[in-house]
């Protein structure tokens, strides 16, 4: 059985734990401890040497990466979440990187300054914290506009792209990032937080944590 | 033909020119005046709405997002750069999902607060500068001990993740990064930059702006 090594407090975790749901694949999910460092222990760099979760064994293979484990799980269990012709993957890749690049890349900035640091009791930089508003700001409205001429990222059916930003935008409740000025994207994520996929992972982000 | 809209200034741009020349595309190259917001122009959102560059335009379509860019062009062109079995991508993919999140995210903080900022007159970010420096220095390991493993990447032949990464590093004497740590690394670097699709983009990052 495949087996996927996360931490419920890590975005690019829950991406592919909601992927690996999504796509229907049976797997064996493992928590790494990130908080007492058992991603730098001995018997986890055996596993991923580049010290980092999510994690996916299949077999003698190691596939890290989120984006890279949700073609990897969407390929292998042929799953219709990514396309087969290269311009329909194209257009899955596409948002799935704008998702990363210019969503999860700024509310990471700001988890980790809001959250993160705080429990760690690293010094929290406020104009990162500032710098992650300005281009959330930036980056979203593409996205909502998007959303209002079609259903999903890529068209009318759901695809890899929607579960990489919803999983990016899961934590905006707990960071207090208010979505309001974005009604369609709005609109898109409550409805993609009530299917299975997401269920199955959690209510909500935090949600393992106590939070 | 193909037209590529880039900048050289922009890193993800160069990744696409570098890997539309080693794939063997036709392209036509054209600069976006990033300097005078030229991409927040009505002409350029015509062509990308997010107002980004890179973009490539084939003929009725545009692609987005520079790893998107990279394997579209391989795919279309039928190159060797990007395998055809899923384990096979799998492997390029990571590392190309490595590049850019854990090296040329860390550098792009460093380029925009050391070169950026001062061309426009905005603050410079001293703390943002040293978190940069922090996770290259534990990110670049694995990838030297890799390089120490294999002529390439992946193995022996070289693929679109070397690409990715040779951009991504491309900035580095320009910030002053020293490299010398990383002896597979800069070994690797230096056979890369003297290939064709490097070469024919210019001889050092920033050559095109006389620095």
């Amino acid at each position: 059985m495949l087996k996927l090594y996360i931490h419920p407090f890590s975005v690019p975790a829950l991406t592919t734990e909601m992927t690996a749901h999504a796509v229907g694949a049976k797997f064996e999910r493992i928590i790494v401890d990130l908080q007492n460092g058992e991603q730098r222990s001995e018997s986890y760099q055996a596993i991923n040497p580049k010290g980092k979760v999510p994690a996916l064994v299949d077999g003698d293979h190691v596939i890290c990466e989120s984006l890279t484990i949700q073609r990897y799980l969407a390929r292998k269990l042929g799953s219709d979440l990514f396309p087969e012709d290269i311009l329909g993957q194209a257009r899955v890749e596409e948002w799935m990187d704008y998702a990363v690049q210019h969503v999860r890349a700024p509310m990471s900035r700001i988890q980790f300054n809001k959250i993160v640091a705080p429990m760690l009791g690293q010094p929290v930089d406020e104009n990162s914290i500032k710098v992650g508003e300005h281009l959330l700001a930036q980056n979203l409205p593409p996205i909502d506009k998007q959303l209002s001429q079609s259903e999903f990222l890529t068209g009318n059916t759901l695809s890899l792209a929607d579960i990489t930003l919803l999983a990016a935008l899961d934590p905006v409740e707990l960071l207090q990032f208010d979505l309001k000025e974005f009604p369609y994207l709005t609109r898109w994520r409550q409805a993609l937080r009530e299917r299975d996929f997401y269920q199955n992972v959690h209510t909500h982000f935090g949600a393992e944590l106590g939070l």
